[in-house]
């Protein structure tokens, strides 16, 4: 027996979220009549091998708390979230040391997929994700990643304290981004294995997330604006780094 | 006279943009009936000191091909543009090297909102976006640029490579963004007064327009994905040319 999680809800967008791809369970509601578009839901889980299970229209009323779902919803397939270990053990397989981004309250799915993408291109070895509800890698995430979410390691934790603990005890070195530190980005040390910690739009790094970094860094800007979105400024030290080490390789 | 553009419509769209002070002038249908939220759009407007068009039915009609403007539409404050003179004036008084960004294409106006951001953070001088339909400095390009273009000197130009020429003939060295170029980003010569030209997303730079660069550059890039989005992209090498040159000065 499943838990109930309807991530969508409504006949078109459960049947475009179907067909898409993304859905790994239907649900309809018993006392749901019959209609075209309902064939054409069960005509498209059967196609993508997602089974359909009939609830209580009262539970879906319940949980979807009386939005208008005409009987229907449907679970997102959950993405295949990777463990610290083998993430670890991926950047321990790469030729250079490890370099792993970790989200600290980036709640705008736009940014974690550009994140994610940016992250993918500058050859990340993997991705911390903070697990909480509407966060994590949903659908939405994935199309702003250009599909590079598909492509990576990415770890879904609870507690993103305890894994930058981890991370510590496996030799990595943690950076934040805080707009107030006196390092600049490009003073950082790119050789060592690296966890970089990039924090939410506008409130930037939790406060208790950012004693537990080892050091903290920031892009300098001009300007009168003087704040770049969290997705661009991730990009610029993930792909400083990449750059200081393509720098270094070719000198070696 | 003023010529119509009914860049919003709609009663509540209307009030919305008039109290966000995006709108320059209301157009109102003489034949339509009294309402609230027609009061309220009076009130708005004479708050904002915005004058209130009378036009027949038929024009909106026209111009909206028949779209559901309930009587009412508005025409958007335009940006406050600047010349190619002005954007050369600002370099010139600057400290160091002019630097320009160029748009080429780009179109989803959240990226162009980003890239005048991350221009302004980066302390560019001017930017330079094409002027065709539904381009330009528009409010949302403003909200997604959190501010920035307010505090920037955009020029709009018909002729994108009219206007390189122009740089070229003041002295600037054209770089364009090209994943196929040889040349890496960071081996650009940060010295000289540059126009960084960005192509749109997917298609990147234009043929014309790549053959009116003086040099190409890219970022390299790890991963499967292999593309960055044309805002990041933009980004890492603008504020790789401010990085190289925030050094040279502190060595100079």
């Amino acid at each position: 027996m499943s838990r109930l999680t309807p991530d969508v809800y409504g006949r078109w967008p459960v049947l475009e979220a179907l067909r898409a791809g993304h859905v790994e369970r239907v649900y309809v509601a018993r006392e749901t009549r019959a209609a075209p578009v309902l064939r054409e839901i069960h005509e498209a889980a059967r196609l993508a091998n997602v089974p359909i299970q009939a609830v209580p229209r009262a539970e879906l009323d319940r949980l979807l708390a009386n939005r208008n779902h005409q009987g229907v919803a449907a679970a997102y397939r959950q993405h295949p979230y990777a463990s610290l270990d083998e993430i670890a053990a991926i950047a321990a397989a790469a030729a250079e040391p490890g370099l792993i981004l970790a989200l600290d309250g980036v709640q705008d799915p736009g940014n974690v997929g550009s994140l994610l993408r940016s992250a993918e291109a500058a050859g990340v070895h993997g991705v911390v994700v903070p697990r909480h509800r509407a966060a994590g890698v949903t659908p939405t995430v994935v199309r702003a990643s250009a599909g590079a979410a598909e492509h990576l390691a990415i770890a879904q934790e609870t507690n993103l304290t305890r894994t930058l603990e981890w991370f510590k005890r496996a030799g990595y070195w943690i950076v934040g981004l805080d707009q107030d530190a006196a390092l600049r980005y490009d003073q950082l040390d790119a050789a060592r294995p690296l966890v970089i910690v990039v924090g939410g739009e506008g409130k930037g790094l939790t406060r208790l997330v950012r004693e537990h970094c080892d050091q903290a860094i920031r892009v300098p800007m001009r300007g009168h604006v003087s704040s770049l979105n969290a997705a661009v400024a991730g990009a610029i030290v993930l792909f400083e780094i990449r750059r200081q080490r393509d720098v270094a390789a070719h000198k070696g």
